[in-house]
């Protein structure tokens, strides 16, 4: 034990000998100066006015951090780095980073529910017309990944970026000229290798094989006798038919894109759907991670939403909100699909196939993908873990 | 459909119309200005060095928060408000706020880690020799809630009070001289109803039924046939009764507070087993909360230490920290039961014993602490539930 | 460091001499032998439907345990037990722990989410037509809790019962013919004391109160000089009027109530009022608990089903369910107020006034809820410490 | 409205139609009927050992899906799929499954934890000799990732082993026997390409660099004027040296294995310090992933420990255990760095060194790692993004 404690002993105090401190790196003199509380300076401090505020302030500094890893991220894929593929670890660890963020946000609201609306009554009149719909950072957000403007829900009937005035107007309408993130991996998947028509040309194989799946299925299917469950497996089949001849559509996408159903161009779709299926391809497994964060990324600022929604119902009831918001209503219905940016990348899951519907690398092709030199077994050993 | 969304929109813009709005009640020019790199002062951008900022500040804006609530407990025990019981829902409230924000911070730590040791490595030897010792809420905090100033860890074989200096030290040092949670919570153990001597004698009568309890135990266990289950049985009995001896043994329990093994004086040890006892009954339950919100903080402040060890072995493997200090040495030292500060109420479990040898509460007796007036059902009758 | 070891090793294996083991305790052999894979039976082993079966497993294994506790406080109610206040820990405690697990399984998605949309095509058709929708237990908590039949979404246009079939369906009929944890709330609040018209009639006084308070508020409205600012405050005054009016009309209740928009009876509304407002007298700090814990099961059980909806949207995309149901948006469907059962505790954060509009206590009437003896300070003294 | 509900309303009930239901398929009749109450058993039922046997079923239940993923896992380095980089993508998946495992399983002790020491002392006695310690698939788990035999903590003064008997004791020794995931990552790492001394000899470059820029360091420090500033950089220098010496020493690191204080082999350990000085070249993304992975595991299974600790000393104080362990002395002697099997990771921290001085990848030896066609920019450009 003893040896131990002298181990934990060894160091020398630096901070003795001049240089920046704690106090002074973290600039503590604004953060902790900055609680003010309205109730108090109307003569009638409430206790828990502090609580709101530094929840609040809690968010806007992990508001900002995220911005700074999604900018640092656009960034890497408007100057075309992310063609680099050395630089693809650092935007999916970044992308991860700030889902990391996003579940400690959502994790945030039971500390705020520690308080119950009786003792956010006591301050909640102080607090007028501030109100979280103008926080400038949120808004950037929702633009830079991509919320699309003209799905949003409207906020008393009016455009959002009205809440805002003078440089932070500026600030917002700058931003959505910007490329979002979701324009952004649109371009980077639609230059996905094996897309070229003449070369890999996947989109074309793809379609032939499922054609011919479907027409043998169906082939398959006419044979047995006739009975409930062989139309019930035909009526299957039809509409699986349907989904597929949809897909292969081109009118069809440009449809459901001018009706916010899908937001990816028809050739970023058909790169997601490649690195979907050949994601254990070395090429592949990182982007495949990307997609994955991105889609998390969606799935949280939903559930951020949908939290916020019941920390609010909560503790307002039906009341309106501080800034005049029609308060619950309004935030209920903004937990909406039309907010989910990636929700192609969701409805991929739509369009699989078996995997012996999905076009085979041969072992030219197959090279496109896969650059490593150690691989040393063939296609059908490297799956055979799974069906042993 | 139409409806709903006609419902969302109801509200008036109030913002539109003067005062305070959220980006200054927030201040949030002085909180999202706060971020400066030391590595980019110096010429050379780390991208990773703003999450550190930013996990750093949040962790700061929390601990503010911590001790705004712990002063306002404090405070409430200090000014003898907690004598009128209905405070209690508060105190037991803010303590409960306390244990919340902890678990949220120890959940921080997953944000920092998605920091490699490499990427720290780029940054960390510009922040030198800014060090977390440094951080003056923490030591507040560990001061305030009771931390034995002779049980801590030395830092670098000095005080930890040495790393600070003019008003910072000044603070610390005052600190210390206000009562802690500790104290506070302990005077008030020892006012628990049921102490008195002439009264209820709640120690005196536990002592009498417990001799009593162990004797026939004995008896009982003498009757049997020799065997080593017999044996096995006498000598547990045998360790039981050294338990119990020592338990009530006062001389016994200073010798335990002089070595740090026991923090509450002996009365107040008393005070909490009859809150354990009777929690049930109606004057005791929000007491019984209380106890039990304290063991929380106790183990989530060790969890914090434990997960921050985590961190920093993960980043710096085991190099001296940026501050001076031996770094994960150090900070592994302080993960130890020494800086547990409520370390008695976890050993109050082994002092339970069974119902029947709890002192009765007769009618006359059972008034005390049991005074709503609904009450209508036998104490036999009360306890069914769980027996049938 | 020996001592301690010596310490840690100091124990008597107690296994060796016979008595039940480990294993035979938690019946291992048949919790750890019901993993059997449908892929593997029809001889395509796919790895990651056991972690699909364990997941599920585990849901059920904590719906019996949410059963369990959910019995056992519907109990305690039935058998009036409740009427002995000691007993009210026991039922916040149960409550409480619900949440707890709740908080859990709403984690639990997580670790399901670690397998790809890709995994589960590869197995998902040897499921059919087995399906979440068949969880006998999940709808015997929604029953149990009380989610009202008539607002429940149907299930491909027919009542959720005809999923079940003999022993279940009559199981899940004669659970819905049982008293609900709403009902039995509901009658222990229109017990509360306080609303005993020949009594302290708060009903009564609070009606009183409010409408002399928002009188005095529009005459000093009134006498303000013309403004705009004037104009939205009598707006608002006038909103606010209408909602008070709306409380105090039964017959406006009665018809809340014909359309599931309130669940709760008038006068029990009117308990959960008064414990809301005197929640601080010591009767009332237990049942104030037990007020917010209920809603935070319905909040939890919202978040339940809207993470089950994300995990399955990023699992099948809009591909029709396992069992038959249209998936995501049948799940989409169930994410509503319809399925909020305590939505009246929300609601009544609606209805709070200002302190001084709050009936007073007088001495005499006061004596009803606050029973303890060591009470000694004044109304005035005891709410300083947020006014200093 | 009516629209969506349409749309949710479409499916067909399958399950109608025969096949397999939920029920059967998660054998819910064998996990939902094995939870006995020894206390129901010994007449005397107590509500809360359900908890506590549910609470512990949910915990083998996951430990049998970590051992499936471990073994599957295994099986893949044993095979020597992993030479294929396409398994890679498996492998690290699976390994981030059981860290997502592992975080709800920490997360678990919380609802265990709303069980007080009171209740459980209620059933205790009729547990015993029952115990955690005889969990066939903790140990197992332990045993198959690598904790050291040798460096485990007895049990009672003796083996862990010893608590397991017939069937169960062979499982485990012959689990003993198998090669652990410790085991299996080192081989792997010796195979890290860039290795070999007649190749890329990264480790013979690296000691190069890393002599000639402490020396460089070294000459500039001495060319400044005598300084109390400048003993202490020297000082520093020194301290690093000898680090460095030491890594550089074969002898040094075969004494830490026979101490425990390394656990992988010398070429092991310079191939996972390759793995992170390159890790954003393709070839080492994944990989990289997965050091970071197997990391988490440690952190995550230490942390397990402690917050078991932490349960065990709120529930029973400083008693003995069921099972007759000494209780929380034993658990505590547990949560220590000898049972962390990826130490050598965590220490790689202590070994970075600025990014001049890692061996510099020229054109020709580039190639190796770095396999990817779309490559186009040059390494300047590519790490420019960090420092504008």
């Amino acid at each position: 034990l003893e040896d131990e404690e002298d181990e934990s002993q060894k160091g020398i105090n630096k901070a003795t000998k001049g240089g920046i401190v704690y106090g002074e790196y973290l600039q503590l003199d604004k953060v902790l100066s900055a609680q003010v509380l309205q109730s108090q300076q109307k003569g009638n401090k409430i206790h828990d006015e502090h609580l709101f505020i530094v929840t609040h302030q809690a968010y806007e500094l992990w508001f900002k951090q995220i911005l700074w890893e999604l900018d640092s991220v656009r960034d890497l894929f408007i100057k075309n780095h992310v063609r680099d593929e050395r630089n693809m670890l650092k935007v999916v660890s970044r992308i991860h980073r700030i889902t990391m963020i996003f579940k400690l946000l959502v994790e945030q609201f039971a500390v705020l529910e520690t308080m119950t609306a009786l003792d956010f009554f006591d301050f909640r009149e102080y607090l007028s017309p501030a109100s979280g719909f103008q926080s400038l950072q949120f808004r950037l957000l929702e633009a830079k990944i991509g919320v699309a403007d003209h799905l949003r829900v409207p906020y008393n009937r009016r455009h959002y970026r009205d809440n805002f005035h003078g440089q932070e107007s500026e600030t917002l309408l700058s931003s959505e000229q910007e490329a979002t993130l979701l324009q952004l991996v649109e371009q980077w998947l639609e230059m996905t290798p094996g897309l070229e028509k003449d070369g890999f040309n996947f989109w074309g194989k793809l379609q032939a094989n499922i054609e011919e799946g479907l027409k043998m299925e169906k082939h398959k299917l006419e044979k047995m006798e006739d009975s409930e469950a062989k139309e019930d497996l035909l009526a299957d089949l039809n509409k699986q038919t349907e989904v597929f001849t949809a897909l292969f559509d081109p009118k069809r996408h440009e449809h459901l894109l001018s009706k916010g159903e899908r937001r990816l161009s028809y050739k970023a779709l058909q790169g997601a759907l490649i690195i979907n299926f050949y994601r254990e391809e070395p090429r592949f497994q990182v982007p495949f991670q990307l997609l994955i964060a991105l889609m998390e990324i969606d799935t949280l600022m939903t559930k951020w939403r949908y939290n916020h929604v019941c920390t609010v119902h909560r503790m307002t009831g039906s009341k309106a909100g501080t800034g005049g918001s029609s308060g619950y209503q309004y935030l209920r219905s903004t937990v909406s699909d039309r907010y989910k940016v990636f929700v192609d990348l969701f409805n991929l899951a739509t369009f699989l196939v078996p995997r012996a519907w999905v076009p085979k690398l041969n072992p030219n092709i197959h090279k496109f993908p896969y650059m490593a030199e150690c691989y040393d077994s063939s296609y059908n050993s490297y799956s055979s873990e799974d069906s042993d």
